[in-house]
């Protein structure tokens, strides 16, 4: 037990994800309960580099638990990159007597840490905070249950006017890189079609089955953003198949990444905030707090890659369901 | 008082809209408690035309008076534009002896019905359907306060990250020929800047506060769609000015359209549907109900345009709030 | 157009409901418009009395439309019913240099604004925020539309869990002296039996249509609050018919308080905000503001009162399909 | 692989719960794909005795994945206790040439398969459906995780209201033997207490706490069902020590039951469908599928016992967080 931890610094980084605030609620409760006093930087690593940093309230974030978005802000640093911003937010830590960091990020956000500690000897906590579930070392990240469920949502929405209408929908979600909300959300909603980046052999089977759609039904396909992928290019293909096809598109966008956190945000939140402060207190360092088959895990951020191999039942299960 | 009415059919048409089903719940019970027969046609006139009906049960309908979308399905018809289209739905309502009509749609429904009503001398009553608000004779359509509470609850969760990144954002929603969507939602989420299609100095207006937008704060516009309106001329127009600023668009789209009713919507189609019956037995024809001035009202259909001017106070408050 | 007005004083008193904030936003949005202070009284009249004020910035309150509750928090006096806690009151108002004051509240808030122009000259105008809808002058108070929304939605989950079971539930809702509440709930969720304080015949009604209960369908009755009525009286009275009936209660209790006010609310918040500082500009006292028929009306203080007749056509629709 | 399974029988039986429609969608799907027949019983083992059955339509179930409830209606049965109900389900099986049964419910309904192993030959499969999750065999049962929302959302709305005016508010969710809902709601709402079964000294320390409190902020405590707990026995206790103390008690009911399922249940649904007909593919017999640690798994009905030992940790977290 590390009795010397006195002050800890946190931020939140990169995209911001609902359950971050819950986060921050658990990391000033059990570090008040610890008696370590808790400084929150504001808007990510800019907060560091410009010493913007307020003192938190356990009180005032008990209040917040409930809330989307992130309390401190959030932003991408190109300055960070850089010796001299790095340098700047060293000389920041010590003028305010922190004496561990926890940041609430992706995994740039911990790349950042990983380079940080060259020349910072404080230990870091990780805490993977991003909708998309694309991490390794937890089996769900910060906000990602709570966007399927607001993409699932909106997406019952939509079946409402296609089934009464007998209408295909291109339903695009977020996860660039990774299939998991549209594997999630298509499976939630009993989607006809499920196009991740996973595959590219789906794509072939989505066109065929929609290109002979015979109207009598709704169709409606969920489909993952990306460059080779997304709405307007599966439409485009299934266009080509059989141009009288008449097709509407929906991009979910940026409202996956806000409202309310879910219920299993909220206490994933509470879980790994509390965790982290833990970890910090057993001299842990350089490590993301996770959930690995249902258990507090640590994870160093050097095995943390984004990339995230899909599970091999629920990739079966998109195949049989949603194709 | 009608007692020669044993038997009414009803359609909906055009676009569906949140409320619908409520509405086909009150004709039936209505119907029920004044012992007439009630057939609903499905997929609109194009039910019409083939002689697709079915019996409606009160029962049934009375447990989907809280679900979006309609029962009956709808559909926009090439056919009924035609001589030979309305003349086969003519047979196919004496073939099943109907006495009345209701119709639940817009005002391209409406039109139809004035056509229809050259061969078809039965009495045709209107209800209107649509989520665009758009139409004299009510103050609300039926729809219209359900697709304001879905654009808002998806705004106030683009606001969550809007303001954890202080950023800019866009937002489409629906309402190509009136501004009411876009003026409500605007109002209703606390956006910087609304844009509707009744005026083009807000547009001006909405350039320069968001060109000079020093980042500080999130800046929130809702923008109606439009031909020459919309998220991405807005973007582009903004971007001329101030080619640095960071912007994010999203569009709502469909989802507008879906989702369980809201009160206010089940309401008004249970008020509207209950109507259309009695206007029937009051032995009117060729009319609109709908509620002006909270009162039930009855409107010709020949003075039901789609134009619907906009409330001054409205606008007014539009013109404080959102610039 | 009063131009000496420099400093307004606002609070919120009473039950707090959905759309106060708007209404806040709305004050101080006109207020800045027309350069004019604005102060806020915390916890209702307490806060006069103890000199309890903040002043209040459009900015933040921008940020709260879409919350519920009341930013400036509520409360009942008891000290304000007394002379000397009105005379202490003045004396915080001259002492800050108030020249007029927007209450948001019930009936119960604005007697005591009549009470307190005995002594004070200064204008006061009121604005109608209580869930029950139950005063005179105007339409819609602020707050029922959101109760009502809440209402219905759990509702429409107790209905699930009805019909999985084919089970009688008695649901009540709130509306101690005004079935507003239960009849516009009960007529959105399609209940099979809708309570009022209001009449004493349908109570008979349920009771005979639910003894007679054969189990093969779901049994929801949607049940005012009050001391004569209530869902526990009616099931006891219920089992006196048929004692063998298997009966559930469920008591929505306070969620019908609270939560993100519905899109009617935000815009009625904001329509009688912006209407209350206007008022006091054309030199208006001690009216409320309100809606009826759809446009801006003002109520003298004296006529607000309590019980709002119920709309003849709402009541027939309530005994047609509530029964 | 068992080929020679050509007639599969499904039933949902006890308490209803979000998911189920889900889990007959995937149970469809799958036999479907594996060219098996599936036929549903009604009203659960009332089903089975009256021969009350239907055949399952993949397509309609597709529609129905959102939706709470259960399509095939469910039921106690006092009859299947009995050696003659057992006989008469026994007789219904064969003469519908069922090969297997799958059935969704909680620990009662595995009880009764057990005891109808000893007369009736056919695999069995059970699927864990119950809002409490409380067995042993799953980290998660089908319903758990949309109760625990549902519970969140309405306790969001009466912080709302319990902030404006400082109230206390002691909050009943269910749960009667096993406090998961309590601990996993109250976590989630940032409660001030929260008291389970597991333990006595908790409400010892809510007494305390909420007896001294001071009115200077809201106090929400979120508390388990039960005969010697529930929202009343915890007011009357603290009432004993504060009698001044102005409590609120909300009971959220049959509403926790209800609802669309949320994302994760939608998931669970799926994935426990789809697992119980390929474990009958795979000749098992007897067995619950459940997800233990991310993964299928198997567990033998006579192991699924009712009491589900609460984690470590997240008791610990409810000992910081809720007091």
């Amino acid at each position: 037990m590390n009795t010397n931890m006195k002050h800890i610094g946190v931020f939140t980084s990169g995209g911001d994800s609902p359950g971050m605030n819950a986060a921050l609620f658990a990391i000033a409760k059990t570090a008040e309960v610890n008696s370590i006093k808790l400084s929150g930087f504001r808007k990510g690593y800019e907060g560091l580099i410009d010493g913007d940093l307020v003192e938190l309230d356990t009180q005032e974030l008990q209040k917040l638990v409930h809330r989307g978005g992130t309390f401190l802000k959030t932003a991408r640093s190109a300055r960070f990159l850089t010796k001299e911003g790095r340098q700047q937010a060293l000389e920041n830590l010590r003028k305010n007597n922190i004496d561990a960091l926890i940041a609430v990020g992706g995994d740039g956000t911990f790349k950042g840490l990983l380079a940080f500690s060259e020349i910072c000897e404080l230990p870091f906590i990780g805490i993977p905070g991003t909708i998309d579930n694309d991490m390794a070392g937890t089996d769900f990240t910060l906000g990602f249950d709570s966007a399927v469920n607001t993409a699932i949502e909106n997406i019952d929405k939509i079946r409402d006017t296609a089934e009464s209408h007998n209408r295909i929908f291109l339903i695009e979600v977020m996860g660039r890189d990774c299939g998991y909300i549209a594997m999630h959300s298509g499976l939630g909603v009993g989607a006809d079609a499920i196009l991740v980046p996973e595959s590219g052999q789906d794509f072939v089977r989505l066109l065929e089955k929609a290109s002979v759609y015979d109207s009598e039904e709704a169709f409606i396909a969920v489909v993952a953003e990306g460059d080779e992928l997304g709405a307007e290019i599966a439409a485009s293909k299934i266009k080509e198949l059989n141009p009288k096809l008449d097709l509407r598109i929906t991009k979910l966008g940026h409202v996956q990444r806000g409202g309310n956190p879910s219920a299993a945000d909220r206490m994933l939140g509470i879980r790994l905030g509390a965790a982290s402060v833990k970890a910090l207190l057993q001299e842990k360092k350089s490590v993301m707090v996770g959930i690995l088959n249902n258990e507090l895990s640590l994870t160093p951020f050097d095995q943390v890659v984004k990339q995230h191999q899909v599970q091999d039942e629920l990739y079966e299960l998109v195949k049989i369901f949603g194709k």
